[in-house]
């Protein structure tokens, strides 16, 4: 009886010990992380002829699909969408005009079938003419309180918790994590250091132009304006990168057809470098869909077979969040926890 | 006789403990190195109701005129004019066209009577049509060799040390330091992190866009375009800042009109904020010019009399190169040197 506590004792200890070791708790062992656990080793061992010096430790990640659920709205269209009540009660001209009327119709499909142009109009509106402060004020309040349908809980708990691991894996090593989004750069900025302890200066994403002028008070302010300065997607991730970190990343992750020119201008470059997509493939613990996994597309983050094609030609690790990921949430305990 | 060892010794032993205990040795005494140190104690000791979470901890620097030498031209604009050669040789039907022609003409004062669309002109073509590598290599190769007449020393040889002690003890208080210029971003990543320790995504300057694409073996290139993105002067500054960097600086320091929205921008922040404005008024050491100072204008960094009143009705601090700097370079040595 006393040896088998001694033993319990020692292999709880052990248990302790590895977590305390393992850098990504929450991944499976498999060639995802391994191949992680390799890219840190070769990139920042002295010896290694793949040594990165410090300064140039760049990690870029999208985020929708990619470091949080994006399914079956992206977050921020929903942050768009919920906000048309204020919009149009100050500019009521608004109130019978399309997509506004439709929105404001409270149809959920109708809603789901809004057209792209219909949505940047939504986003044109609904993200303008306010001052910079005013918008980050109201996104805070919004993504404090709004909630997922799903599991009933705010979209900020619903960040993947292998991929917080690996940014803070990645931050240990002395990388600079970048979140590279097509969703809004403001309203990402917004929450990002709090979320994911990356500060607004590493949030790059979709971004419209800003008015320097002054109020009644005279007091300087920056106006949001509707006009797109960069559109973060696809190409636009790259030059992205180029405009606002000038330099080519050693790792890029992402999940869909939206990244591609990111992994592949990161894989351009010379040494080691990590590029990784995320296949939503486990429609138990969260959804499944992707031709790529001959699950059915959607909106929102296409995972295509040209890209799954791509992946294989230039040897980008795709990430399966059925067999490579424990857990998917904070919120979801470890069997050892 | 050995008394007097002693006592040289300690006198030795105090001066280097002085200079080790003071950031800012190349600094006389006065208003502008008190405020400086005044700023940086309120903002980092957490006793203080002025205090400012390191996170939140932004400092901004113009370029030219406020970190190294810009007279009689923009260091950019030489390299610029250096460059028109090559592009003729590229484009040769630009050899008889303005402001080409007179470029290649060598004639010293028609080339300073261009005008700023000509100027422009030379920069869009000087400055795109390459790779972005491309760019950064013909920048860092130029920079490495090309020297100022008056000095016959490097550009880089040009940065002002008082200035340059100020980003390090900012720096060493938590301060992110950042690069805010008028001069073109890419140009100014290229030398940056070794010139003044700030890393490329550190540097917000005038942009052109980038284009994704292919070369001919498939390989993923960024090709500068003329096209501007940011021009990042005068309200292009907080606008900028905002884009960049998303949130606004603690401290900002200009030298010219094209910094005046940025210190006020910065300036209408809540708590403690630094504002500081370079004068040249230093015919001896370096230049003396600016309305300002009862002082000829110049095309470079207009410190004019708007200017001065509301420096002086916002509480901003002058620096006055002829009086607050010990010395202006790196090379100049310091008399307990």
């Amino acid at each position: 009886m006393k040896k088998l506590s001694v033993l319990a004792c020692l292999v709880g200890l052990i248990t302790i010990a590895y977590a305390q070791t393992d850098p990504l708790p929450s991944w499976n062992d498999g060639p995802a992380k391994q191949a992680i656990l390799e890219f840190v080793r070769v990139t920042t061992d002295t010896a290694s002829p793949k040594y990165v010096a410090p300064e140039d430790r760049i990690a870029t990640f999208d985020q929708d699909g990619t470091t949080w659920v994006s399914h079956p709205m992206y977050t921020q269209v929903i942050f768009c969408l919920d906000r048309v009540p204020a919009v149009v009660a100050k500019k009521p001209e608004l109130r019978n005009v399309e997509p506004f009327k439709t929105v404001l119709s409270g149809d959920r499909d109708a809603i789901a079938k809004l057209s792209t142009p219909e949505l940047e109009k939504l986003l044109a509106e609904t993200v303008s003419g306010m001052t910079v402060d005013e918008f980050a004020a109201e996104a805070k309040k919004w993504i404090a309180t709004a909630k997922h349908p799903r599991w009933n809980r705010r979209y900020t708990e619903l960040v993947y918790q292998p991929i917080f691991e690996l940014m803070q894996y990645l931050r240990a090593n002395g990388y600079k994590t970048y979140i590279v989004t097509g969703g809004g750069q403001d309203f990402v900025r917004s929450y990002s250091l709090d979320v994911y302890g990356i500060p607004p200066e590493q949030v790059v994403g979709t971004a419209g132009g800003t008015k320097y002028g002054y109020d009644a008070d005279g007091k300087p302010i920056l106006t949001k304006e509707p006009k797109l300065l960069l559109n973060d997607n696809n190409a636009g991730k790259p030059e992205g990168i180029h405009l606002m970190i000038g330099r080519r990343p050693y790792a890029a992750f992402g999940n869909s057809t939206g990244d591609r020119e990111m992994l592949e201008y990161t894989g351009a470059g010379t040494g080691a470098r990590l590029m990784m997509l995320v296949l939503h493939d486990d429609a138990q613990r969260e959804y499944a869909y992707g031709p790529a996994a001959g699950l059915p597309d959607t909106k929102v983050g296409t995972f295509s077979e040209a890209l799954m094609s791509e992946a294989k030609q230039h040897g980008w690790f795709v990430i399966s969040m059925k067999n490579d990921w424990r857990r998917l949430f904070a919120f979801e305990k470890l069997s050892n926890d």
